[in-house]
Parts: structure tokens; sequence; C-alpha cells
């Protein structure tokens, strides 16, 4: 059979990775596609050669047009990342007649819905399996395995780095600035780390998986999002007395009417399934109408586990390279749905306190709660130097609207010294 | 578009399940699809009306020649099992030019390779996703996603029936023989349960995956398997005190002549990740050279979860109804591999001995261990009764052949009454 040409736009970690599994792993792919996998050219603006690669059986080139006017390359494998220029060059890749493949979660969250239209017109494939979950195969499971499922729920650990973070902090009652420095200098984290810590990276895949299961591109300014700097050694002690762990997870739930998205730390019980994934570990629940509670979990990030997914994508691709017809798969994203105002979500929620340590503050804190419907389900009081105390409160399920109102409200009694923490919590 | 045109085989529980999501999931399945997909005939010897599904839009017919001949189908659904005469009806389907989906594990175990060879005679897919984990998409993982590896170790809970027994056990101090009836009224265990309770079912979706994952079909006969009926309450008690907890595990591991397959029961600690999987929930652990350590989790039996995997394979298909070609997919089970002698396998084991209770046993049960090569990790002695004591004893790693010698060296040992349980570990 005629080989499968591919040209690779990117040479960094996730490129590094897609070109060593087609140089070491060619007789195995051969066999699962039917076909050979040829690469053809890897464009790179900075090449440099990397350990275990043989840099002498393709071409490297400094301009991605040569790849994407190059006509005997069938798919285009595009690891840069950003919005520009990767969205130029896979537009064009497309609108030659060229297969994409990308790990762009930015670029999908933002364009997928452009970009799926421009493929659908071109007759190719746009698949993205690496953009959410590293290694793990969410994205192909959502689009056909799971396809005759209604979703309700989907809700995961979706970043390495700040999973990384917590769990060390976690383990080892470390700082969250200290942790991540040393994830810093061992290359677990950007040296600008705002996009991980701040949870922008989690917002634009739960954008991705939001345009499948609920069938709808949300505007990735509009999903809510909390990142976990604030998290201190002192709400990780307190989440172990009590047998939590705390998570960055992303949280999509389906309404009557409308869609629940939101990116925060959270505070979940130790027998929760996903506290004991650590490290750089990522899992994906599912809660389908007809397949019930499914769960996906492997290397959320790393050479080898992304390119893994690149790769699956490839398959799938040159399995089917005779067909010119983009793949129902892609036919997602086109409903209208309305986001649940944040304030409108229901949580349960832990909150700490530093009080005045004098008679009547918890009174006066519980009359607050009890004002704005908030059932408090724990309180522990300690103290905190001669004249204050720490209190820690755990509420039953509420609005948000009105917990935060009733936060604002405690925070302004003249016994209050200190709104601590404020963590969301699941059962 | 035209419609994709269905029989369903079989109007049992998953036969049900099928007809059930493809009436009330009709809009969305199109819409996955690209096309319609039409319920046109079941075949059913005993066809009893099921609450919520409209009987007046599909012909029900006793005589499955119907389907098989009618050449307006394009998918034939077996969902009868076992292998005669579900092989046969199979068979006739796909020379016939019809794909075919089947939750088969049996008939796939055994006749696999036979089968696979016709479909691809005949350009046609024979898919088998309900066969193996429920609705748990392990299968289209493994062929498709992760398809860009060599898999390494495959191993998971895949019996649910076995895992509320042990679950139960575990959670109420229950008998097997208790529990086991107590599933049986439910409905979770079959009225003759050996095929569940003896591991023939997990061989035969162990004899599956290691198809795909180790590229040869095994012999069925030739997987050592040992059933959960003789872990007793005592078992379940040890099991507690120490940290553990006992799942019944299919483990399949490559080696570097040979695999490793085997059934049986197994002690866990509590925190690994198999443990926390209770209940009718089954999880498979894949660990492949560049995904690293990955696992898939859900409901491994049920109406909707089993369909749901059968509407998976079905929508695949569909989405490629033009092509008239074998899914690259189906290209496994052709090397040729050998199976690890059971005595070669290397585990830890968990060793329960009644003993009398005098001076030096102990000494002389080491001896036995120590002169085949066994290292104990863990003793612990109890008296039972007045002149008897219970000795638990845990083993560091060892091989099976070497453990099992000095088990049969101890049973002989005057002052040893009876070897009450052994079972191996996972860390």
């Amino acid at each position: 059979m005629q080989p499968v040409n591919i040209g690779v736009i990117g040479f960094g970690t996730i490129g590094t990775g897609v070109v060593r599994i087609l140089q070491k792993d060619a007789a195995l792919l051969e066999k699962k596609c039917g076909r050979p996998l040829h690469l053809k050219t890897v464009a790179e603006l900075n090449f440099v050669e990397k350990e275990g690669i043989d840099t002498k059986s393709f071409t490297i080139t400094t301009d991605a047009n040569a790849l994407l006017q190059d006509p005997d390359i069938h798919i285009i494998v595009e690891v840069i990342g950003g919005v520009t220029p990767a969205g130029d060059f896979i537009r064009t890749a497309l609108s030659s007649g060229k297969h994409v493949i990308t790990a762009n979660k930015e670029l999908i969250a933002k364009q997928g819905k452009e970009l799926f239209a421009l493929a659908k017109e071109n007759h190719v494939n746009l698949l993205f399996e690496a953009s959410t979950g590293g290694g793990i195969p969410i994205i192909n499971a959502l689009t056909s395995s799971l396809a005759a499922n209604t979703i309700q729920k989907v809700y995961g650990i979706l970043n390495g780095t700040t999973n990384y973070i917590l769990t060390k902090m976690y383990d080892e009652g470390a700082d969250f600035e200290d942790v991540l420095q040393e994830a810093q200098a061992l290359g677990y984290a950007e040296a600008d780390p705002t996009s991980d810590v701040e949870g922008h990276d989690i917002a634009y895949k739960l954008c991705i998986l939001s345009s499948i299961v609920f069938d709808h591109y949300f505007d990735i300014d509009e999903i809510y999002r909390e990142g976990i700097s604030a998290i201190s050694t002192r709400d990780i002690q307190i989440a172990k007395e009590y047998g939590y762990v705390i998570k960055m997870l992303a949280i999509g739930v389906e309404h009557p009417n409308s869609v629940e998205l939101r990116v925060h730390p959270v505070m979940l019980p130790k027998t929760h399934a996903l506290a004991s994934v650590n490290g750089s570990f990522n899992a994906v629940f599912v809660d389908g109408d007809n397949v019930d509670e499914s769960m996906f979990y492997g290397r959320g990030a790393g050479e080898l586990p992304t390119a893994s997914a690149i790769m699956g994508d490839m398959v799938e691709i040159a399995r089917n390279i005779e067909r010119k017809e983009t793949s129902a798969a892609l036919n997602f994203g086109n409903s209208t749905r309305t986001l649940l105002p944040m304030g409108d979500i229901e949580s349960q929620y832990y909150l700490r306190l530093n009080v005045k340590d004098k008679s009547g503050v918890l009174a006066e804190i519980s009359r607050v709660f009890g004002d704005n419907n908030v059932s408090i389900r724990l309180v522990k009081q300690d103290n905190v130097g001669a004249n204050n105390a720490e209190l820690n409160i755990m509420t039953h399920c509420v609005k948000e609207s009105q917990f935060q109102n009733a936060v604002s409200n405690i925070k302004n009694l003249s016994a209050v010294n200190d709104v601590c923490s404020v963590l969301r919590m699941e059962i």
C-alpha cells in the first residue's frame, strides 16, 4: 500500500515525541494502519538535534509553507501551540485538502467552530485528541465510543502542573511558592506559570470538552475560573485533618436550560476517585444517560504520552485516507446553549475565618448564614494567639450567590478580622 | 442521507437496551452518524414485550435467517451469547457482506481469529466493544486510540458479579454463599453462577484483550484460572486488618519470550486504584510504552451500559458505511506467542495456616520457606482454641513454583493442621 506522508510543524517536546514514535514504532504503525506512515518534513524555526532521533530520514525546514504547499503530504501535525501563526497554518492546510492533527487547546477552544467548518468544506479531518488530557483518549471516547449518550456531567483533573503542585503541597506540607519554583526548575511548570496556575489551560480544555458533550462553543472568557495561588499550607492542613484533599477541577454540568462550567480548586473527600489522581496524572469523569459513570485516567502531559494521542489520531486518518469526507465524529458544537450564571450554581463550601475570641461571635456569624439560607454542616473553633480564634466552617449545599452574600456580610462584622479562605467542596 | 438498516438477533437484556437506545436517541444518533439508523427487524425465539419499547416500528420474527437473508439490512447485532448458534449466525452475516456487532465474549475468545478472517474476506467489520468491560470503551482504546503503543501490561476487574460479591463480603463481613444467593435473587448473578464465580467469563475477556495487546489468540483452556468460591470471611477479615482488599483480577503481562496470563483473586492494598472499584463497576489498567499507565473505569454490565458500547460500534460502522473494506483496526491476533508457565510467574503471597501451638513450629515453617528461597515479609500468630494457632504469613516476591513447593512441604509438616488459605498479592 502507498505510504501516508506526514509533515510536522514544531519540533518541541510534543513534535519530538511524534517523530520519535514514527521512527521507533514504524513497523507497529504500518500494521495498525494497514499502510506505512512516512515522515517527510519537519518545520521548526530553531531546529535542535534530539537524542535518539535520526534526522537524515526527513527534510528539515524553517518554512512551514514548504510543508503546507507540498502536494505529497497528506497529514499535517501542528504542535507549535498558540493562536498565531498556528491557526493560519491549519487554515492553509485544511484549505489545501490536507488532514490536520493538532495538540493546540487554545486554538481549538477559541476557533474550533470556524476550523471544523473549514475542515468540512474541504472534506478533510481535523483531529485534536492531544489537546485535552494528554495521553488519555477522552476526545475519541466522547466523539465515538460514547456517541450514543447524552452526557449530563463531565469533570476532572485536566492540568498536570497544578496537580503536581497541589500533590506536593499535600504530601510535604510545602508552600505554594516553594513548590512552584521547584516545579519550574524541574520543567514541570513554565517560566510564566500563569496559564496553568490561574486555570486558563484548564478552561481551554473544558471549553473543548463542552463543545462535544454540550454541543456548543462557549466563550472562553465566560467560563468561571479561579486559580490555585491562594491555596495556603493551612488550607491543606485543614483538608487533611477532616479527611479531604484539595484538587484543581474542571466541572461541566447539563441543566434543563443551561450549562454550568467552572474551573477552580475543590475540597474532595479522600475516598473520592479523583483524590488519588496525583502528580502529573489527569483523570476525566463522564456521566452519560446510557453508559452511567465512566472514568478515564492517564498521563496529562509529557513527550510520549501526548505524542501517543496524536498518533492515535494519525492511525485513524491513515486507516481512512481514501475517504474524501469529513467524519461525522466532528458533528458537534452546533447547538445554541447558554451558561448558568455562577451565582446560580450549587455547592457545599468551606470557609476559614480569623475572628476575635469573644462570646457571641459564632452566634453572629450563624445568624448571617441563616439570613442567607446557608445551612452549616460543621464548625470548629481554635484559639490563635491570645485574643483571636480560627473558625473553620463547612456548609451544606447552597446557591453560590447566597453563600457569597453571606461571606460579604460576615466580612463586615466587627468581630471578624479576616476571611482567610473560601473553597468549594464536592462530595 | 440513506438510513442504515439494523437487524438485532436476541431480545434479552442487551438486545432490549440496543432497541431502547435506537428508539429514544434516534435524533442524537442521526446527528452523530451523519445519517439515520433504522431498526428493521428483531429476531427472538421467545419475544416478550418490554416497557418503553414501541414494538410497532420494527418486524419481530423467530427466524434469524429472515434478518440474515434480508438484503436491506446492513448491520447485524448478535446478542444471544454462546457459541452455537451465534457463531453460525455471524458467519452467515459476514459471508453475506453484512457488518456484525457482537457482545459475545465466549465466541470471540474461542473463534475470534476465524471470524475476523472471514470479516476481512468479505470486506466488512466485526466489532465487539461490548464483549469486554460492558460500557467501558476499552476495545476501541486498544485498537485505535492507543494503537501506537506496545502494551506491556493489561490488568483489571472485568466481572461485575464477582466484584459485587467480593464488595458485599468486604463491606458486610458476609459469607460467600449468602452473598451469592442474594446476588442471584437480585439478578446480579446467574442461576448457574459457575462462569462468573469460577472466572471463565473473565478468562474470555482476558483472552480477547490479549489477542489485541499481545497480538495472539491464546487457547482459553490454557489461561490460568482460579475462582472466588474459596474466599472466606476470615480471609476478608485478615485483608482488612492489614489494609488490603480482595479483588478478582485478570492479569496479562508481556515477557521477552512469552506472555503471562492469569485470572484469580488477589489481595490489593487499599491505596491501589483498583481497590476502590466496587460493586458492579469494572476497571482496566493499560501500561503502554508511549502512553504510560492509563485506566478505564465504568459499568461492567447492565442493559444500557452494555448497549452503549454496542451503539458506539454501530456509530463507527454507520459513519463508514460506504467503505467496502475491513478496518485495519482488526489487524491483530496474527503473531505467534507462547504462554509463560504458571510456575514461572512471580508474585507476593499470603498464606494462612492452622498449626499446633507449640514451640519450634515457626522455625520449621521458616526453614521450609528458606529451602525454597521464599523470603517472608510478615508473620502474625494468633491463638485459636487451647492447642492451636493461626499463622498469617506474607512473602516477598518469589516464583510461583518455589512458593507452591514450599506450601506442599509445609502441608506435610506434622505441626501443621491445615493450609486454610493461599492468595496472591499485588502491590
